[in-house]
């Protein structure tokens, strides 16, 4: 008897392979699904659950900046005052204050490009770069580097065992090395991503490891992917607040920004990212002229209310506000690291950053589990981050006052050591 | 004698080679650029200009949806009321909205996308589909389709005879096809980009055309990608202004849609996808799963304050306010297509569509240089939007009417045929 099999094929068109091997989904909102399957089967917590998990502000916008974003909008129902598209660099007033205010004139107005987040511009950056450069990485590090370098199709399969992508530079950062990496003694790449302070360890880089890294990227041939979206939390003297204050730096590195936790506007929307005018691929071509390109098409300008609220960001009395703002953040961070050394683990971070980085005794998804179950306080483990922050939990300092009180009573219980 | 030469290796990365491949700037700040570039030879012409070339709103926005935007902006001055991050999906309320007002319940919230426009949201479609698709768009047709499918890799080089990519299915749409394309036959391709009413011609498919592409796109295994940007201006009843009111659309279309030109929105900006939760790839992937992948990974969420005002513009009142502006530009519309009509052109679009397409005697660069010089009124030539817009001008009707009326007036001379 002869059976004959029929493939059925199914129509439509073939899933870009390079999303196939990303794995899993986005590290936050799976840390949101996790909180609530433990809330599902836990309904009565609800009221008890603090999140020092995703680093999310939560204190109201002060009156100066919250009137510039009133008036941005109010404006737009007169007939003067009305305006459509505008330049997808970004307003030109916003360029130059940023240009002024934010870089001390270190760069120029026409090197900013305004934007709605420095995390869009990453996925902008990578969109440049395309498909065949080879990316470097700080492990642990924000994940939206190697997941843009994966959806870019840059890498190869992720390696099960090591949980690393092929064909991505991972910079191994920990206590070791001061959380800066060791890119001298690593393969070279071509785009390098270094975010300082760091998200997730709060490490904030010297001025003696920037203009060395600066160095490095210049012989090799790199270009620096400098995210210095947590530069306002510097308070130290010799942590520079951006990459430009680096000699050499506009010959090799992008520097992006934003105004999300500089002034509450994670849910606002505004970041910059800043191309040198003189930064030049092999060829001799400038690479502001491609980011130029991204920009005007496949975006359309920030919010013009938003880049208002930008502008008042950036004028005196908005500084002020923002100090206050960064100086509650950061007692918040003071709380967090001095309830943990007490309690005897060695903390990374909380200084110039508003992130704590706690060495763990065993695994950091197993602490975020117990700590979620005995504290009802979301964390977010280390390993979330790449396999170098395994053993390590991340703590946010964006939160009330009171919940990070709360939380530090909890916790001085969950995670008292015998 | 013997003469060495020394090759001089610049140091760097390379560029992307599909940047390479773009030709020229993107075409609507090459207009601007044109529009400068007379207006530095003739300052003196300054106050004459008369802008009818891009489609940027003029009217104000109305008090109900300005009142939107400004409590969602005064809300986050409060304890109460301050959020952080949203979804990077959206807010549940806007697309509840969205899918019940706009969609009649046709689509289900979770098939709702919030962003920060069409135009971005065709980047992040495109970087969802990968470099591996054959896309085709209609010629002419709105530049962004091109540019970002050369952008990803999609393509080859441009012919420099015809204009055209290698490896884009040109898919031409003139009076003599209705303006609609004949995709039976042509080639196959994997994503086709369709806009109705439409950017630049003015025409809006027909349910039948409709029902005609859907059963084609299914059959071929095509996902067609329907940008219904300028829904709001279908006034004929046989015109669908979603593809989701098209049987079957759901098992092969993608559907990009925005506020900007709906409600005023194009500096303001907001915009939504929707992504049937059955799409599918042909390995039975959901589409839905890798667009929810690059909204979660390479975006972070509309501003909060600008979704205030879509919701805003989704009830009962915002929808009148609406309606009025509407109103407002077909009538501008109208008044233009009087005028070309009139002097002997033939006209396309402006019934459900605020662009009209006039049909030239030359070229349509030609015509473009001769208005700005001799009429001071800024248009977009055809061939700006692909070589099959050769010998057409589009003409805005989003502009105030006293300029629409006063450039007329100016058209009526300028353009006189002999």
């Amino acid at each position: 008897m002869v059976c004959v099999q029929y493939m059925i094929l199914s129509p439509g068109i073939d899933r870009n392979e390079n999303f196939a091997k990303l794995a899993g989904g986005y590290l936050f909102p799976e840390i949101g699904r996790r909180r609530n399957a433990y809330l599902e089967e836990n309904p009565e917590m609800a009221d008890r659950i603090i999140s020092l998990g995703i680093g999310d502000t939560t204190m109201p916008i002060p009156p100066h900046i919250l009137n510039g974003l009133v008036e941005g909008a109010k404006r737009l129902g007169t007939q003067e005052g009305y305006i459509g598209y505008g330049p997808e660099q970004g307003q030109a007033a916003l360029r130059e204050k940023i240009a002024s205010v934010l870089y001390n004139d270190l760069i120029d107005p026409s090197e900013v490009y305004v934007s709605d987040g420095a995390k869009c511009d990453i996925m902008r950056v990578q969109q440049m770069f395309g498909p065949k450069v080879i990316s470097a990485v700080q492990d642990p590090s924000y994940p939206v580097y190697v997941d843009t370098s994966v959806m870019m199709g840059q890498t190869g399969n992720q390696d099960p065992e090591t949980m690393q992508y092929d064909n991505i530079v991972y910079m191994k950062c920990g206590p070791e090395n001061g959380f800066f990496p060791d890119y001298a003694n690593l393969p070279r790449a071509d785009v390098v991503y270094l975010c300082s302070p760091n998200n997730p360890t709060g490490a904030a880089a010297t001025k003696e490891q920037l203009t060395g890294i600066v160095k490095l990227c210049k012989e090799r041939g790199s270009i620096l992917v400098f995210d210095a979206a947590y530069a306002p939390f510097i308070r130290s003297k010799d942590v520079p607040k951006s990459i430009f204050e680096i000699e050499g730096a506009k010959d090799c590195a992008i520097e992006v920004n934003s105004f999300s936790k500089y002034a509450g506007f994670t849910g606002v929307r505004l970041g910059w990212t800043v191309v040198p005018a003189g930064l030049k691929y092999s060829d001799g071509s400038l690479v502001r002229d491609d980011f130029n390109r991204v920009m005007t098409t496949a975006f359309n300008g920030a919010s013009c209310i938003v880049q208002a609220g930008g502008l008042a960001c950036l004028d005196e009395e908005g500084q002020k506000e923002i100090s206050e703002l960064i100086d509650y953040y950061l007692e918040n961070a003071k709380v967090l690291r001095d309830t943990f050394e007490e309690l005897g683990y060695p903390v990374h971070g909380g200084v110039d950053a508003p992130y704590i980085f706690v060495e763990l005794d065993g695994s950091s998804w197993d602490a975020f589990n117990m700590i979620l179950e005995k504290a009802q306080v979301v964390t977010i483990p280390g390993a979330g981050f790449g396999p170098g922050g395994e053993g390590f939990l991340r703590l946010s300092a964006f939160a009330p006052r009171a919940s990070i009180l709360e939380a530090c009573e909890r916790l001085k219980v969950t995670m008292k050591k015998d």
